[in-house]
């Protein structure tokens, strides 16, 4: 048995999506949610940068004693998991390989898609790790990039959405899949409308679930769980001004977002340096 | 006369139209463009987040040797100008004054509009700008979240950019502006659009000529230009690596851009300060 928390984070505030069903699935467990606001998204920028700042988040939740850390942005689970495993002496979780496993599963024909940030597709690494559990599936990758600043701006269901998600997944449609991971912790905001296009012989899979299923299954074996009867605390750090955070966050939890501190990973500025890599 | 380079920031790639307009007015000079690629975008985020990174990118361009500093990023210039100009010996031009001032030369009615990120509508930078200078005008704010990331996907002119513009201007349209500032280096990439939904009637203002305008004024009064004849050069210093900057970059400026350095403005990552500034 372990008393420490579970440690989990996000580029924003899309990783609570992740939170509320390892929250769900695991009640008696303390969270400690991080949310790096102040450079929010990953999903624009290249795979250094986010293995920079994953390391950076790890860093500082590590200092906080977890006992597991959840990477809850899909962008960073497919670029950093790799160092964070190195560099951390506790279990990694990513929401890539629970998102693979779960369409490996339910797909019936085989032909499964996956839709994500810029740098999520560019990583292939939903591709890679479902043809790691079956090498026969044929996976169909697209990029979204629209689907998280039309989830944030609440434009889920209005005509702009129908035509986006048109634009972006028709081809996918006609390719037959009939599963589509939705490899972006906003894009279940925009589910009913993906839902839509797609058809209803298509499987919308949403990594959050089988994530915490995840979670829940190496705590058990390692015997790291907390007591069933306990309940569990949830803070919450973040890198920008926690207005915003806690604004949206409800929404996502319910209301029931609870303490929330803004923390700053930068603290010594000076001197500058400069790599000087000539491009 | 000063030999020193012209600095000019921006979060990202937008602020190139600002560079245009000004190696376009001032040939003879050398530039150097920051680009926060890293951290890119900064209209959704905190003033307190911008002012911060804006003074770190002004401190790296100081040690450079700049001889004027342009914010080219309309976030930055509506939150972090007075910081900036407390803190740095050389003048500091922002892009909201030259946007502002153009826009009361150019109202016919007495009724302009101005869209622009959240971060920067938010402000009231531009209303404040503009009532400084002619109190009886009225200014009509709305900030348009999507239409970066539509200018980014290159989607500028399509049903969805139509659909959107609509959605953002109608309620401007319906009001009788007369003049519309386009208050994000991004927008004049979808000015075709915004001008059709506008309809002909109405002024487009775009803040880099003006901006440009400034800076070739208050180099020319301080004698700081260097002579006519001369043939600058034009430096890139970005934070995540270089290749969507020059990409996109090259599109910005017609194929000229030159070398692209990246730099790291955050070194020294430990100790992990924390400000616990509970919400």
């Amino acid at each position: 048995m372990s008393w420490q928390a579970i440690g989990i984070f996000d580029s924003g505030v899309g990783g609570l999506t992740v939170l509320r069903e390892v929250m769900r699935a695991l009640p008696q467990e303390d969270t400690i949610y991080f949310g790096d606001t102040a450079r929010v998204p990953y999903g624009t920028k290249s795979p250094d940068t986010v293995i920079r700042y994953s390391q950076e988040i790890a860093s500082f939740l590590v200092t906080r004693d977890i006992k597991l850390l959840v990477v809850a942005c899909n962008t960073a689970s497919a670029v950093a998991l790799p160092t964070l495993r190195r560099m951390l002496p506790i279990p990694v979780v990513g929401v890539i390989e629970p998102g693979a496993k779960r369409a490996a599963e339910v797909t019936r024909n085989g032909v499964v898609g996956v839709i994500g940030t810029a740098g999520t597709i560019r990583s292939s690494a939903y591709s890679r790790a479902i043809k790691r559990l079956n090498p026969e599936l044929s996976v169909l990758a697209r990029a979204c990039p629209l689907f998280v600043p039309l989830a944030e701006e609440g434009w889920v269901d209005n005509e702009i959405a129908r035509l986006t998600a048109v634009t972006y997944l028709e081809e996918l449609r006609q390719t037959g899949v009939d599963t589509l991971v939705l490899g972006c912790t906003h894009y279940p905001l925009l589910k009913k409308t993906i839902a839509a296009v797609m058809g209803p012989q298509v499987t919308l899979v949403d990594s959050a679930e089988e994530t915490a299923r995840t979670v829940s299954r190496i705590l058990t074996e390692k015997n790291m769980l907390r007591p069933v009867e306990e309940q569990g605390n949830n803070h919450y750090f973040v890198t920008d001004v926690p207005a915003g955070f806690i604004r949206i966050g409800n929404r996502f939890l319910g209301g029931r977002l609870g303490d929330v501190y803004q923390v700053s990973l930068e603290e010594c500025r000076l001197p500058l340096g400069e790599k000087d890599v000539k491009s």
